[in-house]
């Protein structure tokens, strides 16, 4: 038996839950979770997320999308279908801070994150040996605002066969359109403020200035947009007039673990869907 | 078009989703929200909700109820349909404490609750003033521990015919058996502690002296078995070393008034399911 | 014995705490609770809190206020001295949502706020049956664009020897410049945002447009820049793709109602301190 | 110049704040940080934690303490200074869930906690590999309920000379009575629930089985009495039916993971103080 994960989105219409889960009785499937959303009680657009077990003996994976192909254009509906077993393989881009990176490398060691890491890249040498630690292969592309675009050709070359989306796990460096529409994966990028409060540079010393009373970290899709991308977690914590700009960094630095592992979570068992500028993240 | 609410809970068993969803396809309804949720990934316990609309010309309730009724019995489910014209009705009990009653009646008139508030029932005239300010009748029955069977006989009678569940909101009596088993519908209680810490008297007193870093506040389903019911939902907040008794009470107010009123905006929405000494609590 | 709390600001300089808590103790006082905050640790600014009680009968009010000023004199400091005995007078101003005004006049009522409640305003009639219900004086002001300067002259007639400071419980115009110097004291507002995020109108649509996973409310001091008072306190909730404007609408009053409450608990208690734009508030 | 926290207790008098700060004012010495707490406006206990900068060429060590040592004979109080120079020294007890090391480590290392990190005792070599890759000594006591006695000894004589205060970072076993007396110190364990609920073992399930919607981690220090010790820090979460046991596990670890690292930054701060079963935690 296999595990497969199969994400529909498309217009509202009557009968839609009906015909998906009898799409996957019909394949003799056993559904063991559903999750539906519309973004309006009528009329809207629709989402569904479906984990069902099948057997590849009786029904390969090329008839199962056949089925779902077939289903999906009398729908007008865009689909996906994933398999457990298929892991899905990450990269990570990262530069002098490893707190985030370390947090993912240790998470995915712990068998909470079911991926591949297939390697990091840094602008540093700074997580080499973090990397190694945790047997993970490690390019240092040492990239700035001068080679910007040699640099991310050389990453491009990296992660174009081996992963199937990047991790900015603090990477400081800014992806070219060349990179990402090269790239056409997901990038989900961990950034350290309550977005849309702080873009640009410095977000702790821009809320310690502003005297904010919580402060934020936010996991979202990179778009060409520089910190517009669809929010796909957000944590938020309590701060004083007691913290300095370097307290708000280290209270930061847990939000953005924590913001970042639980988007992960969600992205890797394939419960987050994309719908214009923002995500539904089933729980 | 008439908005119901079905609620259905059976073993798990393959194609439930289809046939449930089917159904409403049937009886040319529209699905506006699903949920499911099942214990285990196979042969647990499975429950849905369901909200549709569907056309009474067409289709009138009994015939709706009569198709529920015949794919429950072939899956051995239990169910119920709530249609969202049919407004529950609720009987609010109070003692002294009147925050979480006002509270309720706040939201209520707000537009948040749908439901009827047909009673105020108080064993002090404290609450009095506030019932009336927001034209709900208020009862007094004092109640202690000396006449508890003929003050709960007369509740009872008060409230058999007219309420389709009850709230505990800071009422400070046990309900005796005879009650519960009598009135046999849904009792809601907002107990004052993190449960199942301090359970019993003066449960800010018992966390002061425990010296807890968090306080908290839980709704509840009540029982014949005191501060043990299924919980429905919890708030907590972070307290110090600075705060007396009396500041965790106050603190405490506002942890109780938030956490009942998620409790009735679930229970009034149909979106919690009772399964042994838990919720389901659809989002 | 009387109750008096000492707020001072002052350039840090070696022997501060010694010499105010000396002054304390000269006035044969008792310091209750005290608090300081330096914004570093050398050549910062300091502050100070002190609460302390003392004999009138043997020190008068004029002689602590004397020692004060001339303690004050010597170190380049900022001082007032507030007694519990004088409880400060609030105005609140309201348009027609009435649920922070109706938290604040319960809390008021419950004892959780030390002040008196001198009158309501509203620019409609929406809460004066609220006001009225809790024994306050309420005063239709009718404020629209057209006749600010004379609303605004008109309310400023009515609180300028009546109340200590205003609220602004949900009201919807802006004060003008010449109503804000008129007053002269402090006005806390209560934002429906997490600022700096979504200034201006309707910032729970602008949430749900952006697809923030938490959303906000601010409370703070109000100045000529509009959203951009010192902070006082936030509160923040989760949200979802499940959530409305409408849901978030619900979810944001009670963030208000929690956050106002807050900060006025604070302000009450002469805990906040303003520096610059941001604020100290003592725990 | 050198940095010294000095933390006084005793029973709370007139003058105690003018004449402690007055001692360090005596002393040339600069207060660069000072709180205070009173369990009661009179006649309860009084803390006080006063970080200062003194100038050892004037006033040595010695000095400083024997000014400490006579004020405290005056005042009937419990006082120990701490140098900033002096790190403390830790050892870290594990089994072999590693997440609550590789934790404090890695914020060690990120120079975060003021500490020095001299020893992990595992009784399994999990952990030996995190360890030594922070380069930090490793022992492995095979400690069982078989030859506990025996094996705390060993440990006993590992850590007697060598650690200021241990940490219980998952360590399963329990400490005799014998080794806690032996050792004589602090030792602050991570407990994986929100006590008091759940103590005892296998807390998740337990919690799972309960239905609670919030779980927790709990900080506190070591007692004879199991569970039962000085409560430190507390750190929560929501939960929903949703969860199974292996999830909660899942959310616990990061719980634990910083309830602990809040712990340990106060406590290596010298911001902790212990009294009866309680703490003050100064921020």
């Amino acid at each position: 038996m296999e595990t497969a994960v199969a994400l529909v989105q498309c217009p509202d219409q009557r009968g839609l839950i009906a015909r998906i889960s009898g799409l996957v009785l019909a394949l003799d499937g056993n559904i063991v979770s559903a999750d539906e959303h519309a973004t309006a009680p009528q009329d809207g657009v629709f989402f569904m997320r479906l984990e069902f077990h099948f057997d590849p003996a009786r029904h390969p994976r090329p008839a199962v999308e056949a089925a779902f192909a077939d289903l999906a254009s009398q729908l007008g509906a865009e689909w996906r279908i994933r398999y457990a077993r298929d892991r899905m393989r990450c990269g990570i881009l990262v530069s002098q801070q490893i707190h985030c990176l370390m947090d993912v490398l240790y998470r995915h060691a712990a068998g909470e994150l079911p991926m591949d890491v297939a390697m990091v890249i840094g602008n540093h040498d700074t997580a080499r040996r973090t990397a190694e630690h945790y047997g993970v292969p490690f390019h240092l592309v040492h990239a700035t605002k001068d080679n910007r675009d040699a640099a991310q050709a050389e990453m491009l070359r990296l992660v174009r066969e081996s992963t199937d989306f990047l991790v900015l796990a603090r990477y400081m460096q800014i992806l070219t359109p060349a990179f990402l529409s090269g790239y056409g994966r997901d990038v989900v990028n961990i950034h350290h403020s309550f977005l849309p409060s702080f873009k640009g540079a410095n977000p702790y010393q821009q809320a310690w200035d502003r005297g904010v009373k919580v402060i934020g970290a936010t996991a979202h899709f990179v778009t060409e947009d520089l910190d517009e991308g669809p929010i796909i977690e957000q944590r938020v914590e309590r701060v004083s007039h007691r913290d300095s700009v370097e307290t708000l960094r280290r209270k930061g630095r847990d939000l953005e673990r924590l913001a970042l592992a639980d988007a992960l979570l969600a992205y890797t068992h394939h419960r987050v869907l994309r719908h214009r500028n923002k995500t539904i993240v089933f729980e």
